[in-house]
């Protein structure tokens, strides 16, 4: 059997990878009239005097909603929501066994961007916070716009935000290694739908000197923006290409220390990476295939390789990030995930690479290494704290 | 310490009565490659394929979500989304511990009608069942009949049809302790709402003769509608008061041999019941305070009675059928929760009573009884297969 046969097999016999489970067993009907009627009024009339406290005495607290609409699922694009719930409770499964949290795979029958919109700050007085996933770009970035805007709790599209914040931590390190400043360099990034734009962001507040960013059409360039450009690639136009170059992929590469693709595999060749700057760093973040293979990039002079996958070093995955990040904001009941919360997050990632560790095989901890997530949540708690988004009860 | 205090301790010790587990720990890196990307790929490209096998690879066979827009919160009413949250959880934690389904609490920010059917609609191929909840009247009536016929899963509104079915249950085996039929009998149901108009529909199937309902303005009448009568009201009144007459309450329990009541607390008295046929049955339902008190009903010649309460005989728990119903309709992945399966349940339930245990004070099984779950479950499948409705994969 291959991965997908067995992982078919496995969902087969478990049906469902998470369950529902009482907190503790209260049994008899002294019990029952604690949780339910009729004790169960009390709580009630405390939190109809101050919604709050519904973070006190439920579940709330602890439970965050992973919301998707099936539109761009895996590398399998729009699936609909049926088909995109097993991810979404794989997702669940994540939030639990990295970080105790509890979470709920909501999936939704409707694409459209205000409805949507609409149906999260509907559902959101049952949660504690938001983790959007698998929606398709552009519509992914309106719709976290304007719910951040508009809900008081934490609202946070992974595919944006989670990859950025992991490639950072990971570049940070490299960076480190190859004894570059980030200010020295230049990066190409390949793709600029939800995480590139995210990672062209993060990076950029990281000091990076100069992006060439492209898109399906080629390298933005904010003085020849073809009809169609989406807002989002308009915006990231003007935060990257500085000079506004006109260059091919090949060319933007001889000028580049930094490769980063979240792409389509193959974008990029061995030539490429011979032509760049000495020492280059190269996260090819493709999945399940990258845009040069892990092999072919080291073979042609790629100081460090990140991918996207757990079969070859440096896995740039985004298990690293997002259970900590709610840990961090649900435990201090912060209204927000800011841009400064996961920069200190990427940060406190890189963090446990001690200098004496660090190696071109090792830029980025373990998906597995135990103490990412209480160094994740407590520095994002911090922040929280030091920007006065914190309500802890 | 009062049992609201008590349950209010409680509530803030666990912070949340229920949690999300992982079904089983798959552990390793190999493990989470099975759960989640990327061989979670295989299962969505099946469903994708057909959305039915979402019931097959995804918990969605045994996840119910409890949803409620916190209007009609047990005697609280309207105190708002958040406020209705441990109700809901509460109810939640009785789907697993009586039926071993999991449930989710989703509580809602919004309270129109079309906007709360739109939401459910969005949500529905996340879930295999909707239970409605604590959504005041006549809002509910709508929600309801709609959500069931443009969902093709089972949509239940507890708070009408869970109270009907074990109310007719008991009823079943209080006929036969007094030995009539319903064929010879009157009844008086005071409350026309959620409740009170399924519990009327359900009686009428069972046979009850002539049934006299009364609402907040009197008795029903079809001839005599008052101005602004709502649409269920003015339904529920061509089916009971088969002769239009204008009665009093105190006239019409003279008439009757039975009283149920889903209203407010000394809605009757003992002289009233005295006033009734010989072997009156009285279901006082109103919670926490009855329409009469069990022993003043008792000591007036109350030959059975039943109230909402664990410290009398006969409590009237909804405990007794939600759980085994949606037990029954997941198990054989049922798109309905029909007329006839309530009836069957409420039958199925009185069964459980022999004729040789009924007494005045046992007429209905205790909810710690354990055999219920599974006799409800299995005439509920066995009747959604006669009906065709059972698509058990």
């Amino acid at each position: 059997m291959d991965i997908y046969e067995e992982s078919l097999a496995l969902h087969e016999r478990l049906r469902g990878k998470i369950t529902v489970e009482l907190k503790e067993d209260v049994g008899d009907d002294a019990g029952l009239s604690l949780v339910y009627s009729p004790g169960v009024a009390e709580p009630c009339r405390k939190i109809a005097e101050n919604p709050e406290y519904s973070f006190q005495y439920t579940w709330r607290g602890n439970v965050v909603a992973v919301i998707s609409d099936g539109t761009a699922v895996l590398g399998l694009g729009d699936i609909g929501p049926e088909a995109a719930l097993p991810v979404m409770e794989g997702k669940c499964f994540l939030f639990k066994k990295f970080a105790d949290i509890n979470a709920v795979p909501i999936v939704i029958n409707t694409k459209d961007t205000e409805e949507i919109i609409k149906f999260v700050k509907q559902i959101a007085p049952s949660f504690g916070g938001i983790n959007l996933e698998d929606i398709s770009s552009p519509r992914c970035f309106e719709i976290e716009t304007r719910l951040k805007q508009e809900l008081d709790i934490p609202v946070f599209h992974d595919d944006q935000h989670g990859t950025a914040i992991v490639c950072t931590a990971g570049l940070i390190n490299a960076l480190k290694l190859v004894q570059k400043k980030p200010e020295d360099c230049v990066a190409v990034v390949s793709g600029t739908g939800a995480a590139g734009s995210s990672i062209i962001r993060m990076i950029k507040d990281l000091g990076i000197q100069n992006i060439y960013a492209f898109n399906v059409a080629g390298l933005l360039n904010r003085d020849y923006l073809p009809e169609g450009t989406s807002v989002k690639d308009q915006e990231t136009a003007w935060l990257t290409n500085n000079d506004s170059e006109q260059l091919t992929m090949e060319e933007a590469m001889a000028k580049a220390d930094i490769f980063i693709g979240v792409s389509i595999k193959d974008r990029i060749n061995g030539e490429m990476v011979r032509s760049m700057h000495a020492n280059p760093i190269i996260f090819a973040l493709a999945n399940p295939e990258p845009e040069i293979e892990y092999t072919i990039a080291k073979a042609n002079g790629a100081a460090v390789v990140g991918t996207g996958r757990s079969d070859y070093p440096n896995q740039i995955n985004n298990v690293l990030a997002f259970p900590g990040l709610f840990k961090g904001v649900l435990s201090c009941h912060a209204n927000a995930i800011t841009e400064e919360m996961k920069l200190a997050a990427a940060q406190a990632i890189a963090g446990l690479v001690s200098a004496k560790e660090l190696t071109d095989e090792y830029v980025i901890p373990s998906a597995f290494d135990d103490r990412v997530v209480s160094v994740v949540a407590s520095i994002v708690a911090k922040k929280a704290q030091e920007l006065g988004l914190a309500r802890k009860l």
